[in-house]
């Protein structure tokens, strides 16, 4: 055992897409003892293309995980972000190409990440919530069935639809056991940020996620996003996010804490959020509390970006605040 | 100024393909003061397809000098000449993928090898011999010219034919001035081993490259190949091999010693080897001698592997020897 596996306060995040790599950021600088794990359900742009062509599980998610906990040389950093400008590569990122190298020299694909993590000498690891080769269906409001996280991207913006709800295929896909593992142990269990539908709950949907989240006794919070997603939260009060986040595990309770933002935005994110039908999410304390989740809010958005986007600073330092607070209580109480 | 610039030899070697990667293998265990300048003419496989599509040097020769010499964890020199099976990036090495990356956040190509040489810890150095974009046309002796590596390469095989001279396009392309630099500086220049035509005239063809050579006070070394090469040097002696080098260089002298193995050859890769209508090459030490030039004959060939190939550690040991010996009686003579 390593001697921070002691000291360091076990973290465990769950989700995928840029909210997930932005908060670990902050988190390393907290925990060495820290796990995230991803969801593998994308099939769009080159980690499509390689999940297509290769067969694997599509790396994008990972990766930006994995580069967000590497401590490497600038160059590898700076080369791992690297996207192919021309010819059949273009769009493809470096780092994914080094993910599927390290997959078609491995046995399995989280052992493919656990060598690409050794390579980058990361802090904390990265899990797939499952080596299947999982694909998204999304129920929308229309009524139609749509297949591929792709195709419901298209969807969603070409049709002006919203999902109501999805599952997977298959339908009851088996977790990493490293990965429930990590759950049972966690201290600190984090869900989001992220596209609620695409990137947070499909990882509940694999087999004996969402009972682990349920079951843990760490502090567990769902970090809420900034902004309603055109096509997936649209009109969401931050109780439709969590309403549907138990939906999706069986009513299950997942969570004690929600993480609001307080800090104001960015005028120029807001308006040009607006002309993609998305706006601050509206964050209804009395129903949330009527769920049985606290609000614990904090200034963790980064105001000066144009994007919506956490300060991945300002976000781990309220969630390791917000740890040691109620951790402490717990103990105590 | 490293402390090793001052006690190591300083080693040059000219060439491309597997020879000169062997060779670097063995050269690096006696000195860090090594240069390795390397042919980009190439235009078939992995290095074309890149080449085509990006508009880049060809970065195979390269990068396998770059893994001959890096110093780095075991994952990352297995992930380096990992080659793609499926898809589009089938037969495509991880290796060049990584030099292309490099290439397309760096200004020049030099620039991309130099940043790859930093992450991959190299000992020494590689230089491309020019950033220009160079292709080779070789004059058979059917009398018929062929442009680019990869036709020459059918040419031979399948028109049965052999090359009779080579020359570049551009006709004079630049050096690249750290190559000339490094060659006027040498202690040691060795020139091959490796395809006559194909890997090692190419360099000699460089503007600036061949004049560096013949004007070097260095203990300047050829590395004669083991076996005649089918289409390039077809019955050629080791005579025939110094003479084509010296026309390709307007006539100059570009080395003092022939290297020649001593070690016998594996039963199994000569009849493998006959089949393609190569054999071992004749060391006619007598017309080599009428060319000025000394021949040394040490044991330099792997006698247990079924392809012709160079043993790294004792082509290294003799050419150090001959160097100390040598450069020890012109310093007194």
């Amino acid at each position: 055992m390593k001697s921070y596996e002691k000291t360091d306060p076990r973290i465990v995040v769950i989700g995928g897409g840029t909210g997930l790599s932005t908060m670990l950021r902050g988190l390393k600088r907290y925990s060495r003892n820290l796990t995230a794990i991803v969801t593998v359900a994308d099939d769009g742009g080159g980690s499509g293309m390689l999940r297509e062509e290769l067969g694997m599980p599509p790396p994008g998610d990972i990766r930006s995980c994995l580069q967000a906990l590497a401590n490497t040389e600038p160059t590898m950093e700076a080369l791992l972000g690297y996207r192919f400008t021309e010819g059949s590569l273009a769009g493809q990122s470096f780092g994914n190409l080094f993910l599927a190298a390290l997959n078609g020299m491995s046995r399995s694909f989280d052992e493919a990440v656990l060598k690409m993590s050794e390579v980058l000498a990361v802090t904390g690891r990265v899990l797939p919530v499952s080596n299947e080769d999982i694909r998204l269906i999304a129920e929308f409001d229309d009524g139609s069935e749509i297949f591929g996280e792709s195709n419901i991207a298209r969807h969603k913006t070409e049709e002006d639809r919203s999902i109501r709800r999805v599952r997977l295929v298959p339908e009851h896909p088996g977790a990493l056991p490293a990965s429930l593992e990590a759950i049972e142990q966690a201290e600190l269990l984090i869900l989001g940020p992220g596209s609620l539908y695409t990137s947070i709950i499909p990882n509940l949907l694999v087999d004996g996620v969402a009972e682990a989240v349920a079951c843990s006794d760490a502090v567990r919070v769902y970090v809420l996003n900034l902004m309603t997603q055109d096509g997936e939260t649209e009109r969401y009060a931050a109780s439709d996010h969590i309403r549907a986040l138990q939906r999706h595990a069986g009513g299950r309770k997942l969570f004690d804490y929600c993480l609001a933002n307080s800090a104001p935005l960015s005028p120029v994110m807001l308006e040009r959020y607006r002309e993609t039908g998305s706006g601050p999410i509206v964050v209804d304390s009395a129903e949330i509390e009527l769920l049985g989740v606290r609000v614990v809010s904090a200034p963790v958005a980064d105001s000066a970006s144009e994007m919506a986007r956490h300060d991945p600073n300002a976000l781990a330092q309220s969630l390791i605040a917000l740890f040691r607070d109620k951790s402490h209580t717990r103990i105590f109480s």
